[in-house]
């Protein structure tokens, strides 16, 4: 059983009060796929780029052993190009373009040597093209789900068919206080549990992360990071952290969740020392390890 | 020796929108006694109200066991009054009136009796006023300290000099970040640990506190309120839970300290649960010992 990704592939603009990157590696599907490449295989992606898509980021990719042949390639189009740029505090970030590109056209076909892939993660892409990807699939054993204010506000109807078919959604606190029209975090999780996912994590950014589910909730501390380089892809490093360590173990219990909600924390935090996806490429097991053990000191009480 | 508070006592009108109260008790010491009371005794405050405050609240105070020798009752005056009220999503208050009265003139002085209590909070009064008070102890053991915004912009020099003399410092973030001078929580809390305070709490309200000091951190989680009746004096009860456990076992580790914080989040998740300090004037020990072990349950992973 792989572990299948959807969700888009890009190169992105990065500038932040500290430094500023051009044609990075960007999109939820890399972040999600490399993160989670540490901790299981195999990992196959499903996405969409141009010609203009550097051979040093396939390469890259498939050093992590990251089946790319779900990727497709389009001739003379361009990739999807994103660029943003962020404050002095980091929690606001401008928008600076959107070319969505060869990304306006995605119509994710999973390959028939996946459509038994029975876990899943559907990152942050419009909630149709996520029902598309589940009607191809042959009984989904675990289904991971991201998705944003945007489709919150513009596609609420597709998204509402999409949350009974999903085990777990990922959204951070705005997204679930939009999604659930409650400004008390608490019942705003009560609220889009009745939805239809079985858990709910949000993500809190520098506040940690709270699961939910089976009547029970957790509470995971955030990092103590005092130098955040580039935000970008944390809360996909987040969902590959997660789903990666879930998938190696196909432990579903609570408490299984609850130590990948952890290594979810652990990755978002190696993601963010440095730009783009520079964060994710050169980790050690030990350095995971450790920094979960990190996690475990920083929140233990007796 | 005894736990001397100092800080307000007020009459307070709240606004909230599910209800509304008038004349009811208020205050940072009052708050921060009764919270402490659960724990500890003997608790001594220092304060001043006018011949309006109600014979009523003196009467639920003493019952806590709480020695009121250091409360002067200035006849003819009035007691500090404060009128607030909270909007929908109760992270945003308004301040409709603050009528200072006796307190005005507070400028405290310990009874003899007192002198020597060596374990004292400072609440959250004039800078000035905290130096004054600690002058006049001899060798306090343990001094916890809280301040606020209007003190940090106003009286900030003064501030520099309470904070060397402090064993631990409770604040909230933006006060943090405001006494820093630094979006960074992290970093904001490393200048302050060079300002003189041994600890630092950093209050995060729904997203739990922080406890800084001797190179490490604690991240204790909030506890999952669904239903914030009134937020006022839930800072207060933190810092009383917190003092209360501390001057019961005297035991300054920082694992103890830990549970502190954890004590201090119990009190204050009572706290919001009820108007003005009504949620915390019939609490049973089991009923705090088993909210202890919920945030246990809310947190821990192996």
């Amino acid at each position: 059983m792989a572990l299948l990704i959807v969700g888009s592939i890009g190169l992105d603009d990065i500038e932040t009060p500290f430094d500023k990157i051009e044609n990075a590696l960007g999109g939820s599907t890399t972040y999600i796929a490399l993160a989670s490449s540490y901790f299981t295989g195999p990992v196959e992606i499903l996405g969409i780029v141009g010609d203009d898509f550097p051979d040093s980021h396939m390469k890259m990719l498939e050093n992590h052993n990251i089946d790319l042949d779900g990727l497709e390639v389009v001739k003379g189009a361009k990739t999807f190009r994103y660029g943003c740029k962020y404050h002095y505090d980091l929690n606001v970030r401008d928008s600076l373009f959107t070319h969505l590109n060869v990304f306006e056209k995605f119509n994710p076909v999973i390959p028939e040597k996946s459509r038994k892939s029975s876990f899943i993660i559907l990152g942050n892409i419009a909630p149709q093209l996520q029902i598309s990807v589940l009607n191809q699939l042959e009984k989904p054993k675990f289904v991971v789900c991201d998705t944003m204010n945007f489709w919150i506000e513009g596609a609420k109807n597709d998204l509402l068919k999409v949350l009974p078919r999903v085990n777990v959604l990922i959204i951070n606190d705005s997204e679930a206080r939009l999604l659930a029209n409650e400004p008390n975090l608490i019942k705003a999780a009560h609220n889009i549990s009745k939805m239809g996912p079985e858990y709910l994590i949000i993500k809190k950014g520098e506040h940690g992360a709270l699961l939910f589910g089976n009547n029970m909730i957790f509470s995971a501390p955030a990092y103590p990071m005092e130098n955040i380089f580039d935000p970008t892809g944390a809360g996909d490093a987040f969902a590959g952290g997660f789903c990666g360590y879930l998938h190696k173990n196909r432990d579903f219990s609570f408490d299984n969740l609850k130590r990948a909600v952890v290594y979810g924390s652990v990755m978002a935090s190696f993601c963010v020392e440095k730009f783009s996806t520079k964060g994710l490429e050169d980790l050690s097991y030990l350095e995971i390890h450790n920094r979960f053990i990190e996690f475990r000191e920083l929140s233990s009480f007796s």
